[in-house]
């Protein structure tokens, strides 16, 4: 089930970085919602933007190629097209036969036995693309139950001369109406932590408090309640029990650093000989800014997810 | 699928706090693993030790059911029961009408309608007995692979008088081969994410570094070769792209205090009137001890799961 | 995903014919459904008469265990379990080495490796018991929509002097509205047609009229409305494009003759080396009367897991 | 999950009939499988060709979008596309506001509330290309292992003057080895029964003897062992529990008659009221010969997601 995401409102996206297209497939999007080109461009424009130095010129326009009749869906699938316009892979020559650090050139390679190094392949933060734009149809669904989704960076070094920083991103739920979400396994916030932590350099999640909550007494951390269902502090991050309680669902991801960097860097060839390569290709130095989108659309999945189940 | 965690090796739990039993079912396990009884009984009375207030004089004894032969399993699903001997639910009386702070008493009112106000029903972390005898058949499984997974309480503040404390568990994962894991959606630490997220009072997760990966420069945090495909620090966690690198695999989850403390407790009731209570029932004042092994369960189940895979 | 029948409203079965127990868990039966006993001991009953050569006479009493609170269902999993308290399996160990004509035993060993030879083990009709269980609880779901479902033997040789027969039934849905069923692979009749065909000795199936539609003209088959509509005929069976259309739901199950008969019958070992045994144990001579209801409670667990998409 | 086949090997299709595009993503072929496009275009012919009424000129190419690297399957989701030309969709005018008889018109409308009218929209046997051009991609999978599929029209009467009619389809796997399937709910037998009746127009389907089996005695019926493990007969159609006995599968699966006709046909409006029209668009006679390649590629499609359960 690798490549999709969700069981009731599902993403499956395709496509590898240097390959014709990327794009996907979103099942289970109700009939009736109003397609919002401009919303979907928008988000588009916000992962693309950023650091310069990455910026393929490409325009990641979208087209969508079903599930859509008088810009309302259908309640079949709404397939969407990236043409990949600019790949040049001669960039990438160099790598194909080594596995460079932090990257996944490795790991894929133990996993399938093959992989397709230009820009990364399939691992490439490119397929983040269809993520956005799946989440933009998830947004749209989501718009008409009156829920919003607001991400920000929190926190974000200044990357050095020739090196590279991460940060944390936090993100706001709002107007999730109370009893959304399941118990045991499928909680919420369960859904929530996988969902970051399937974003690229993702590497911790945590909900409200968060680890703040492990060293805080019991007093302190329960939320007590108004007369009114709302809680006079969140602590918990408006979910208990793995459901959503009515007040601003808050967590926050942290991203580690871009692992590639304008520095020499030792990369390892099939045999363990180490070789030392100074990076081609494209590459930002922070990634956070165009990081914010990708983790709305996350979150937009999650939720139209739950909210598809009582939507057929 | 909420009581059920995983696509091939599952498990499915079933039961409230107070009703006959609960129990579990396993699918998906191969046939030939050797039965370990002494193994389910030494993790049962893990999860069973702890804090001495809360202990329910249960023995809790698994009762297998099905899909063993010859104390080897056949392949089919294997059913196992726990009865609930010693339910007291006059305790409860007094919370019929009543949400207490901190707990998902509203929230499942708000999700279901009704609930099982009896010990919090399917909410109690009683449910967690079948994670740990389901984790710890996933543990046979994997232990023929000779994967091998220890958690321990790395940081737990002491609980003051009539308090309550929360804390912090890490577990390490050695001898996974590489090649592990799925890219894009199913990524280990995604799925590994949303296995400790979905126990009661998880909070926070990150892999190797975590948050503090988040404030390194990228020169410091990406882990460089050695020339046996080991690297010299693990700050990634022994995860890239989603899948095993060879490395120990390494996580953190942090888990908020127990929300039952003996101090007057203000409640709601449906009316949105506050009464205060002073709570009765059992509880922990620090449950972590009793939460390594459900850590150490949710671990196994979700690297059995991977493991399934592969084996038919 | 073998031992699970169904997405929403979900059936999974355990247990071997002479293990411990059989039972099953329920999963996705929504909350405030009343439990009618007399509905499962009566369908438990119907399963267990017929032929009196193979009663076992076991009462097949179902102890539920879970989800359930002051006899209506919580929305949480209903595990249930049937002892297995007769179990003669000296019966059988003539056959431990042997694999007999029409039956599974060959089967299951190349695909497993190994097998519980006692009384067909995970393969036998004891099996069953489950699904009509399980089948009584989607019932007492669906009795609440007005939707009711029966179904009777339609044609069933009389079984010669110490030989066997099989048999048609057909079921006749009542009651169902118009527009359950998903196009394109999710049809309802596909559904339908995959619980049936997982009944065991099912070797054939149609809707409506069947194999006797490929013979109309188009003129005579296509069902023509009547201003209410309704059709004045229902070559289709009811379903249109995978969707109910709203006139009675019909289609029947050819079943094959019971393989184990009262004569000699040539086994076969691992070596390829034929044996001719008389079969001891328990058989029928023909299970059609006591298929009904199999029959009736794979089509409920059908109906109950689309009507289960709608009802959280 | 309507529009997703398989778990393993997975198919999801898209498009409508009068849209920009159909075509679908395969997800879950493994690496390493060689691109036989002579095989994707000849199937592609195959389901085009038939009747000439119905020949939209359009050549029906099929765009591969992602997942294959130097005609080489790379493991990663394969997209694929196919552009609807020529949709005339003037041609249903006539019908945005009334629904056929024998057509999933009225279904569709009960279901979703609202259809794209124009060629059936999603329903259309438009979409069976896309299934066509994944079954080819199943074939090359199935092919390394040496399984092959072959489908042919058994029975065909011939359509009078001005109407239409139906057929079976024979389809026989051969090569396939003994323990491919699984048992109780996901047979192999009940797996090939939902692809069949998935297809548009199906009604019946039946293994080896099918209904003739149910008039069988037993002692007929049971295929008795040869020394070599092949049966003498093969009545239960090369499957018993659910799992291949390593004799040829063989299965038939009835098609009712095309439901348009060159004949005044009365249809309903929402009010109720009855109308006649003649039907405009392009429809067959007799639709058999195309559908040949359908069977096989939704058998190919269902060995395909067995075989890759144990094929990471």
């Amino acid at each position: 089930m690798s490549n999709t995401f969700g069981t009731h409102f599902r993403l499956t996206t395709f496509g590898e970085s240097h390959g014709a297209a990327i794009g996907g497939v979103v099942d289970g999007c109700p009939a009736g919602i109003v397609i919002d080109r401009q919303l979907l461009s928008d988000d588009m424009a916000r992962r693309h933007a950023g650091n310069a130095a990455t910026s393929r010129r490409e325009p990641d326009e979208v087209e969508l190629l079903s599930g859509i009749y008088e810009e309302t869906t259908l309640g079949t699938p709404i397939a969407f097209l990236i043409r990949n316009s600019q790949a040049r892979s001669d960039d990438y020559d160099q790598l194909k036969e080594l596995c460079r650090p932090g990257h996944a050139d490795y790991t894929y390679l133990q996993r399938y036995g093959r992989r397709d190094h230009r820009g990364g392949g399939r691992a490439s933060a490119r397929e983040t693309a269809a993520r956005v734009a799946g989440g933009a149809l998830a947004k749209m669904m989501l718009r008409s139950t009156g829920i919003s989704i607001q991400a920000q960076v929190a926190e974000s070094p200044s990357p050095a001369d020739h090196d590279s920083s991460g940060g944390i991103i936090t993100c706001t739920i709002d107007h999730l109406p109370a009893g959304i979400g399941d118990p045991i396994f499928d909680k919420l916030n369960a859904r929530l932590a996988a969902a970051m932590m399937s974003i690229p350099s993702a590497i911790g999640f945590e909900m409200g408090a968060g680890f703040e909550a492990a060293r805080m007494p019991g007093s302190q951390y329960r939320d007590a309640w108004n007369s009114d269902f709302t809680t006079r502090t969140n602590h918990c991050g408006g979910i208990q029990g793995g459901i959503s309680n009515g007040m601003p669902v808050v967590f926050r991801t942290a991203f580690h650093p871009v692992v590639t960097i304008d520095q020499p860097t030792e990369c390892i060839d099939a045999n363990g000989n180490l070789k030392t390569i100074i990076p081609g290709g494209r590459h930002d130095q922070c990634h956070l800014p165009r990081t914010v989108v990708i983790v709305e659309a996350m979150a937009a999945l999650t939720l139209a997810d739950f909210m598809a189940r009582t939507n057929p």
